[in-house]
């Protein structure tokens, strides 16, 4: 496919692959993932006056920060909790991010297998749902068949649930199995059904120690890592343990960029904060040798 | 509330607690569940002539069954997977079952506490997001925080995953840990977090000698079976072991009713689908003397 077919030409979705993802990390000397998580009440009382306040927070949101991240993740829940204007409002901002940057819908989806296909459509179809995100995650618990399906789009990712930044994370996924902890056999049982280059795992930045422990598990694949700022994660714990020789971080942040102001500066603001987060993520890629 | 306010009187969702469930079940001698999964391609040709077809279908399907089942249950995927139109559809089906009727939104979320949080309302907050679900199914992987949302709805359920009816339950499931399996452990440690006045569990039809062992653990509380019909799942098994004093039991069927005929009459033939299993639990709650 060509981009040079005319000004009407669609948007070009390339498949954004393991290699390509490194690039653009390298491009931009950032692992930053923006977290688009609107909540009405907190936004900008001066965009109240759009016909649709949230779509343009998000909009003005990716405007500023689209040369300092490589990846944007909507969470489905501030956008279901709007009913069917915020539905709307998750597609007309995943139709609003530059093809070239990496979009997870973070919607923490699974079902028996010909339902998961259904949850594959709706985030990786445009045809059929109107979103044609790159990776979606998933949770882990009803196993193999559930998760298959989004693996069938060969040109998109799984990121699986394994070790989660909230509290409740201790009540199942530390439970001790008889090969391990549960989350290290999430990680085991599931490298089996994909690789690196479709295979990603959630683990929450306030996990730092145990980073450590899932590198040895997932040498190889990228690591979703929310939990930084707001929640209490540490980037250079993180990055500590958790970078390999192509990264292998997303290091998201949502609140701490897109609430770092609320004035009719809040773009600006958010800039300011994503630029900060991608200074020091050149700083720790250049030590690695990576950049 | 007075149900007697005029024509033009909203519609009243009353709670649907458990006494009030088990009354519904004795009264229409039915623990049937249906599941409203819709599948474009799958739905009758003569449909096609509607501006909504899929919500033509449920609802018909809705009108022909409303007084043999206690519970509808659309599964989100289905939804998701049409885009704008197919939330919008969601919203419209939610809105036409009668509001004595149980209404389960099949949509395995659970995530970080303040994302649950939305989640909760965009299934049981009507005045947000225009649905008002009775029950919504809740991963447990995530723990505690990510379920205690929902329960803040003190008048609305959380039907948490178990057990489950796919191939892939063996996967996590079913692995041993220090007190017992992985399912087990969900049961026992989320019967801390409400009681069975809040909670249910979803477990699989398919699962029919396990179901002895679950009614150990989770004496009171009712149980969401899926599988029965087109996954396979016996209802007579299902019943020897789940049934409790208040049924105990909603069992859900959706292909079987819902495609039961394709034609002009495939809404007369998920009646008569829904009559026979009615009818089957109608003899089976008589010879288990709660009816």
């Amino acid at each position: 496919m060509s981009a040079e077919i005319g000004i009407f030409a669609p948007k070009i979705y390339p498949l954004m692959n393991k290699t390509q993802l490194f690039e653009q990390i390298k491009n931009k000397k950032s692992f930053l993932c923006v977290g688009l998580d609107p909540v009405m009440e907190l936004i900008p009382k001066h965009l109240l006056k759009y016909e649709n306040p949230v779509l343009e927070f998000n909009k003005q949101l990716i405007d500023a920060t689209k040369d300092l991240c490589v990846a944007y993740k909507p969470n489905t829940a501030f956008y279901e909790s709007m009913g069917l204007k915020g539905w709307e409002t998750l597609i007309r901002t995943w139709e609003h991010i530059p093809a070239d940057i990496f979009t997870i819908a973070d919607a923490k989806r699974g079902d028996i297998g010909n339902t998961s296909a259904m949850y594959a459509d709706a985030f990786f179809n445009k045809d059929k749902s109107g979103m044609g995100f790159d990776a979606i995650t998933v949770a882990p618990y009803m196993g193999k068949d559930s998760v298959s399906p989004f693996l069938s789009y060969t040109d998109k990712w799984v990121i699986l649930l394994a070790l989660t930044s909230n509290a409740g994370h201790s009540d199942f996924q530390l439970h001790q199995t008889l090969e391990g902890k549960l989350y290290e056999e999430v990680i085991r049982i599931s490298s089996q059904w994909a690789d690196s280059n479709q295979l990603m795992y959630v683990v929450g930045a306030t996990r730092g120690t145990e980073f450590e422990n899932i590198r040895r598990l997932a040498p190889d694949n990228f690591l979703l890592v929310p939990g930084v700022g707001a929640q209490g994660g540490s980037l250079a714990e993180v990055c500590r343990y958790g970078l390999n020789s192509t990264c292998g971080l997303l290091v998201n942040s949502a609140r701490s960029v897109i609430y770092a102001g609320n004035g009719e500066d809040f773009a600006e603001k958010a800039r300011e904060e994503a630029l900060r987060l991608q200074q020091e993520m050149a700083q720790i890629l250049q030590a690695a040798g990576l950049v």
